[in-house]
């Protein structure tokens, strides 16, 4: 499986669970997985467990080490502001996302963290990929709850 | 002792681990503390350990509730991305924070998270609470390291 597809994966089992169906994972400069996470916002009572900062946690941990200067961080869905400083501050290479968030995004959209000239590591950032797949999970979701 | 007494306890209590000395803590609407934190990103092997994030997720654990529309949280430096886009997700009611942070804040600098018209949820912003005593206490310790 590519990390979009594993991320996908945590995305369904995400949406399975009542929450917003957005997954992440962090892999190696070998492709190999470190983390894997979806959100689990409402599981945890936390409103900062998006799958990003879960994954980020998990890979940073397992490693013993804050920061993964040789890691890529893949996502479903464009990152929030605070994922995409999260990204910086653990200074992921590459950030792969799937599809924009002209709402909530903080990469391309919104506070455009990377843009700043204060964001002291901006990765390499991919956006686009498996765009209509990661977008109509999504909308399925919400279509549903309302 | 006031919230941000205690805050700066938890910014000491940081320093005295090697960590950068910020320390938060978030308070309901009577005054009680729910948890208070300083910096772990060292010692968590976490570079999103920051005292705010920490300090939030244990208030909402404490609860069992993702968000904090009652509470406020307090904390010696403004925070940055990361962290004001955590307080807007928990919904905090207030933020106070003591010194500004002109090169890594994201309140009154760089991303201004709650300036962007997305951000759904912009809690009440006090800035320079004892800021000095905030101020010197990074101070003196960024001396020490260089």
């Amino acid at each position: 499986m590519t990390p979009m597809e594993i991320a996908l994966e945590e995305a369904r089992a995400a949406a399975a669970r009542g929450e917003v169906p957005v997954g992440a994972v962090v892999t190696d400069a070998a492709g190999r997985v470190l983390a894997r996470a979806g959100n689990r916002v409402e599981e945890l009572a936390d409103a900062s467990a998006h799958a990003e900062l879960l994954a980020l946690r998990a890979a940073a941990a397992a490693r013993g080490e804050p920061r993964l200067p040789d890691c890529t961080l893949t996502v479903t869905l464009e990152p929030c502001p605070m994922c995409a400083q999260a990204a910086s501050f653990f200074r992921v290479r590459r950030l792969v996302f799937g599809a924009y968030d002209p709402k909530g995004g903080g990469v391309e959209h919104g506070a455009r963290i990377f843009a700043a000239p204060s964001c002291h590591h901006v990765p390499e950032v991919v956006g686009g990929v498996r765009e209509t797949e990661c977008a109509a999970l999504l909308r399925g979701f919400f279509a549903v709850r309302r």
